[in-house]
């Protein structure tokens, strides 16, 4: 009936460090949002400047349950120093107070505006497509829920975003007259961020999940972290692409 | 930019309880469901038995989450008379044991059943597309956090389901051979219960929200919800009827 189903074996032996980050990077292979159409028809520049600045408007919404879900996580975590390390997330989204580092949220409202956008529409969310915050706020309550490693493991679709940033930094400034390169800034600082928090996250998972029952978690809740990303895209293809914009949605100009 | 975008007064004066009520139906007159353009394919015969099999399983999950929604609900309620009414709720989904009712549940797995779909396949709910978890989840969550009687009015669109039910019940008997009369026998209970409770609902959303703010709460409440029921039958479009089947969901055999 279905290809994929998920083979589960919490009774299994345990893998190795290595098979577990293996599969890991398989799932990453198969079910990243680099392979989505949507993704395929940004990137190849044949959106118009609404349905980018319809992507921007949604994907501002993810950005935005960024530090709370990390905020979310780290009301978990008795281990003072993982919190210690995991803080600068929420610092690299929200800047910091005095304002040396505006943040990624101040990067990404400068994309927004770019395209047109007012920003308090935007920030308000009031035109997202509820399915991209039914998504969104299933990431914060998924860092809650469940066991820490598995909470840590989520956030490990950080591994495959180098190439997706990369990708879009020249590609949105090569075939959209619309985007300037300020207004690439965000992507810009990804390419030193993620890596550097994927490589600290993957290695806590490498060294704590050690039962097959977590491990199958944590393979599990990279596949639950690309149906986040990969949700969000299927509702802006049907809205904007393909023109089925739901009620109450933004709706760009013609 | 948006016409649709929400006129939120909470210092403004209080409504009637009769333009509450009014300004309740006309959200569903705007957004419920069966404005959607999979609703019309579906009661207008033009699906196949694989669609209406993805529905059906992609429905599951919210029938799933009812009575969990109920429940969660109910842990907030500290008034006896209130729990003491509500609880019949689950009870319609889930039976009674001794079984002298069976439950919409089980009524729900006898149309899975005979659309042909493995019965631990779809109550797994690994073939489920994830914006499906994912709004159905939001709606769990949304009865928790909200103020009460805001939780009581995102019941409300029961106010707009028997239409939906009666149409669904004759459109789909007659227009698809592969449904029989037993297997819309949820519908037909969900005529007289949908009912009952929209109107208990109704009457403690027009007894307890007094306020503006409350008001403007309930009203959104049912505009959220209308969202979730939307963002359903939205991810169904694009998967099934677009093709854009996401990795891991159903596949309908060809």
């Amino acid at each position: 009936m279905n290809e994929h189903v998920r083979v589960f074996q919490p009774d299994g032996p345990a893998m190795s460090p290595d098979e577990l980050e293996a599969a890991i990077r398989a799932v990453g292979a198969e079910r990243y949002h680099d392979k989505h159409e949507f993704h395929k028809l940004m990137h190849g520049g044949k959106l118009n400047k609404g349905q980018v600045a319809a992507w921007a408007l949604n994907r501002y919404v993810y950005q935005e349950a960024i530090p709370r879900k990390d905020a979310a996580f780290m009301s978990r975590v008795h281990d003072r120093a993982l919190r210690r390390e995991w803080i600068h997330r929420i610092h690299d989204h929200d800047g910091m107070v005095p304002a040396e580092e505006e943040g990624g949220l101040e990067r990404w409202l400068r994309l927004t505006d770019g395209l047109g956008l007012d920003r308090d529409y935007v920030t308000s969310m009031e035109g997202a497509l509820p399915a991209t915050r039914f998504a969104c706020e299933a990431y914060v309550r998924f860092v809650v829920e469940q066991p820490l490693v598995v909470a840590v493991a989520s956030s490990l679709t950080e591994l495959f975003a180098p190439s997706i940033h990369r990708e879009r930094i020249s590609g949105m400034l090569e075939r959209y007259d619309f985007i300037n390169d300020p207004e690439m800034e965000y992507g810009r600082r990804r390419l030193n961020q993620a890596p550097r928090d994927a490589n600290f996250a993957l290695q806590f998972v490498r060294d704590h999940a050690k039962t097959r029952d977590l491990q199958e978690g944590c393979i599990n809740a990279v596949r639950f972290k690309c149906n986040v990303l990969w949700a969000m895209l299927d509702a802006l293809h049907l809205a904007y692409v393909q023109g089925m914009i739901p009620p109450g949605a933004y709706q760009p100009e013609a």
